[in-house]
């Protein structure tokens, strides 16, 4: 039986590749994708899911309009670090069709509540934004805090942030959402900076999809040679882009790529250090572990499955029309 | 065919239960103790740790005084609360009688560049204080960066620091010093709070040493008794006090006690989290990796072996006298 799995996504590029991973993994049947803000805003990351979501052959996947800004914010504006990152539309600056369907009325905190309430265990959530969303569902129902299966992109343990030196970009969005969800939710595995930073992709690569001709090969090497130059700029030291946002979908397929840390996590609110995630010093000796901390990865296997799911998924979409690659 | 090892202690209670645990495993021969300030001066470190190897029955052990403060400080002045944890005389105000040897006026630094030169893979040293003696050895001879294996007590990756909420005492002495061996250094394992936090000491068990009825149950007894207390204030949540340098010892005697990550780690020297343990980002994808970082350890069996090295010693000492107990 496939694993169920829910998006929440804040869509860039990173996670416009953690998309096309669930969609091209057997294991995983995606109930769903809710949009959180971050990359870009809620409104950009709803249609590009939903645009992607078509183009793959996927448009019956539901899309679910999430909370728009951080809990001690009354707005949000992307920031220019992050459109120089994932481009103006998010994607890379890549030209998508308009989507044809509309994002779901129901609300993503009642979507994300209701599909745990339904399938329980047989459920994996993987938030690769900010954790608004997902602190306002614990917040919902305490049910949901208790049997939710948590699999996030977020924080930094054992390696510098990349927003500040403490601090990485999703849990730095909104600190006290993500206190929240260490602090409450039993069962999260945190897939941060130290195990993205060593998953690599680079213009080798994505040439194999270009080299598909088909659109879909197309339009993912476009939005991922993006990201690669942005990151021979703002990370020259480590020679390819992060994939950060596809670890985490690959690890609710295959828990084997990464070795994790049993703790408490929390996340810093005061001090020089808000938006640090680290131990939560008064649970340290709690028999009662409620994170794993992902803190090695099989970093070859996973690019290997990375390319394979991509590839085989891309090569299914029409052939490019001639001129365009 | 014993390890040999050499402590660079700053003699205060955790370090006379680093030092007695050398004592007692008879998979380790200590060949000599080199002296760091921290806990206490570099001199009252020296006499507690010729009193001990005295009290102990090893009055042949050499000690050599090390370097009396902080490379980017002109003095040492023990702290506050360095004298409310480890009591004015760093041994929880317990008497000791003056010992009859001296320190060698060779220097601490000339002798652990000779040892790692004589012994080079059979000698491990281990450092329980700050780092300043050690970056010292480092600078005056590149073979013993190269070759010298080094398990120290200090750092916090994964959990909050004890001085700062992100700096450990012993790398926020010198930060400078703790970098140089991190950057340098070809192999060490780092003891960090990730770990020594976990391993736990109550009055139960200092009562085992009370009623040995010897100098040397009764003097554990009270310098670890003083330390219990003085972590009922400090860490309350704790339940106990941390056995920080005796692990350091203890993984030397049988590194399978704790897992650890394999790593390359720097210290922060700059900006507000001067004195935190993290990854070096640039050498994050690097093959080699230099540091070994202790996150998990079995800390029921550490703390068996803990208490029947430390009482098997206490107990050959000489009975107390009446009146004392």
């Amino acid at each position: 039986m496939r694993t169920k799995i829910i998006l929440d996504l804040d869509t860039g590029i990173d996670d416009t590749l953690a998309l096309t991973y669930a969609l091209g993994s057997p294991e995983l049947e995606l109930i769903g994708v809710t949009g959180t803000y971050g990359n870009v805003t809620v409104d950009t990351g709803v249609r590009n899911s939903l645009a992607i979501l078509e183009l793959f052959g996927y448009p019956e996947v539901p899309v679910y309009p999430g909370i728009t800004q951080a809990r001690a914010k009354e707005s949000f504006e992307v920031l220019e670090i992050s459109e120089f990152i994932h481009g103006h539309n998010g994607i890379g600056e890549a030209s998508l069709p308009e989507p044809t369907a509309s994002a779901r009325t129901e609300s993503a905190v009642e979507f994300l509540v209701d599909s745990v309430r339904a399938y329980g265990d047989e459920l994996i959530i993987v938030p690769t934004g900010p954790s608004t969303t997902i602190a306002a569902a614990i917040e919902a129902d305490p049910y949901f805090a208790a049997h939710a299966r948590i699999i996030m992109m977020g924080g930094a343990v054992s390696v510098p942030g990349n927003v500040l030196p403490w601090a990485e970009a999703n849990i730095n969005q909104d600190p006290e959402a993500a206190d929240l969800v260490f602090r409450q939710a039993q069962d999260v595995t945190m897939i941060g900076l130290d195990v993205t930073l060593q998953t690599l992709l680079t213009t080798k690569q994505t040439q194999i999809w270009r080299d598909l001709g088909t659109v879909g090969g197309h339009f993912l090497a476009t939005a991922a040679d993006y990201y690669i130059k942005a990151y021979e700029v703002t990370s020259p030291h480590l020679g390819g882009c992060g994939l950060h946002d596809p670890l985490a979908v690959a690890v609710a397929a295959d828990p084997s790529l990464v070795t994790c840390l049993a703790t408490n996590l929390k996340v810093d609110l005061s001090g020089p250090t808000r938006g640090r995630t680290i131990a939560d010093e008064s649970r340290l000796n709690s028999s009662v572990k409620t994170a794993q901390v992902a803190l090695e990865v099989d970093q070859e296997r996973f690019l290997e499955e990375f390319m394979a799911r991509l590839s085989t998924l891309a090569a299914a979409t029409p052939a490019l029309e001639r001129g365009l690659n």
